[in-house]
């Protein structure tokens, strides 16, 4: 009866034969799972609504992270927590848009309990709608209706480097663009420039970290300074920041002090210097890792193709290769944050 | 190592001690977990952002519904997929706001393949800004902008039946009432009303039980209308209906076709005389059963306290007697729909 279920849902997650040419991966066993959320403030407006059946006025509650979660059995590492970048949600690191295996199932079988976040105003994580509805209502500018964007596919193609520009592909590509209709689907409404700087979703990291009495950060991208600005907050909780191709890093001329003692490490995909989207951040970065090791920290910048790993997207966490950078990723880890339990 | 990680991510999900006097759980083995998505149409636009950050023009994919997905080993059951309500997303079935487990992770450990989606522009299913960004660039008139609506604490409290009236608490109420604060996290922005009728989540549901070859639908509220308006779609793939506090069913002296071969259940909670929205609706669905089984169909209408079952809100998921209303829900599946594998 299984088998057949399995199959079918195999068919709807897989346009291509990939996992059908790999090894079904051994049943996983929970120690416990779940979801709740972090942070979030209330906020009272007479604009919830404009339509008759709800409400105009009233209370929400905006700026918490939905936060999900698997805990191994004998859990004997530190956990990971795993932060997505623009346009995109929690979905990023879960099954691969043809059909493997997430990061975030992959982290649990490696002994970490893993924690995968919606950002604050997005997927999961409650937006705040009541400016659109003043807009509807005539009562606020048009001209001040939500920055609300979306990246539509063709923009994607060359910011996520599949190619230099829609449609070319850089030659040895490893994203699985066979399946690029499904990965389309994983993006959404992006409500970023509505929020103040920091997000929200950094206060909520930073809570989220002492609760657990220790995570380590993983960003992504549009989120790849969250971390650093967490460390700005409280360094308290933070294992370890692990920045996947940053937007952003901290200014090299800034104050480090945050993290100086703070096991971090900046890495980067392939084709970057092709972008010049990406080519002045990896250079930003670069000054930065400079500067932390200069003042005697341990920041530690790594391109994939240095070490041999050649054809990365910028979202390598779904690459065909995904797993072979976990594993270096999780070598990494092992090598330069403590791990609880050991 | 694992117990204070544990410990702590408890205390966050869990603002009563309710946990801490229950039984942990043992570890729950999966088969296959994971996530994808179910339908979805590409729509070219040249208001998808007004930033110079991201083009404005291109392509993006909506109407399609985010799945999540845990396979028990050695699953004898039945495929069951939870659909949420209104202004909530999948969140609704996972871990309670007291930090209880969800019905999306019992009913795996009961044996059913669980499938958790998110609405078709919800969550982590893409919604449309483009009407959005229109009206903040003068094309389209202020009166225009897509209705999107977010439901306050105090017109819920109403709503999800908590008492009468915000802040009243009906006598013997069985929602965790003490949690309110980590439940108002779970609402987010409700695009409903932008969306045509049937809501495209209804074909995805179609495409969806197609594909798992046979799924019992267990809607809740505002998409308790959905699972019946798939099977006017296609009865094909469904194993049964269970509609909880369906916002509306079909009507009684409409084509009752579709539903007469269906193993349907609709179950309400308590109170619901009590309240002006839900008394109607109760009615409504009552004459749908009537009608129904006049026909010599198979739906039956089930009001909790008739079984003896009291205090229950509209959120009877997530009330204190969630799981002893699941295992009553259990024992109506198996006897009123065959159970793959036996």
């Amino acid at each position: 009866m299984l088998r057949p279920s399995f199959l079918l849902v195999a068919s709807l997650a897989i346009p291509t034969p990939a996992l059908a040419q790999s090894t079904k991966p051994p049943p996983l066993t929970i120690e416990q799972q779940g979801s709740f959320f972090v942070g979030g403030r209330n906020v009272k407006s007479d604009t919830l609504s404009t339509l008759s059946t709800y409400s105009s006025s009233g209370t929400i509650t905006v700026d918490q992270i939905y936060v999900r979660y698997q805990i191994p059995v004998d859990a004997k590492k530190t956990a990971v927590t795993l932060i997505h970048g623009c346009c995109l949600t929690g979905k990023t690191w879960e099954t691969t848009p043809d059909g493997r295996m997430g990061w975030d199932e992959y982290l649990v079988r490696k002994g970490h309990p893993t924690y995968v976040i919606d950002q604050a105003s997005r997927g999961r994580s409650a937006a705040n709608p009541t400016l659109i509805n003043s807009v509807r209502l005539g009562k606020t500018p048009p001209g001040e209706t939500p920055p609300i964007f979306a990246a539509g596919h063709e923009a994607a193609w060359g910011i996520f480097r599949f190619g230099a520009e829609y449609p070319q592909v850089f030659p040895g590509m490893q994203f699985p663009l066979e399946a690029q209709a499904e990965f389309f689907k994983q993006m959404v409404p992006d409500w970023l420039a509505t929020l103040p700087t920091p997000n929200p979703t950094v206060a909520d990291l930073s809570e989220l970290a002492i609760r657990l009495n220790g995570t380590i950060l993983i960003s992504h991208s549009q989120s790849g300074i969250f971390p650093f600005q967490t460390a700005v907050l409280n360094t308290k909780g933070i294992a370890g920041i692990v920045a996947i191709e940053p937007g952003a890093c901290p200014a090299a001329n800034g104050d480090l002090k945050p993290y100086i003692d703070m096991p971090t490490l900046v890495l980067f995909g392939d084709y970057v210097d092709l972008s010049p989207r990406w080519a002045p951040r990896l250079k930003m970065c670069r000054a930065f890792a400079e500067a932390v090791t200069k003042a005697g920290g341990k920041t530690e910048l790594v391109v994939l193709p240095d070490l041999g790993i050649k054809g990365n997207s910028h979202m390598l966490m779904q690459d065909k290769n995904s797993l072979e950078i976990a594993d270096w990723l999780l070598a990494w880890i092992d090598k330069h944050i403590e791990q609880k339990g050991q």
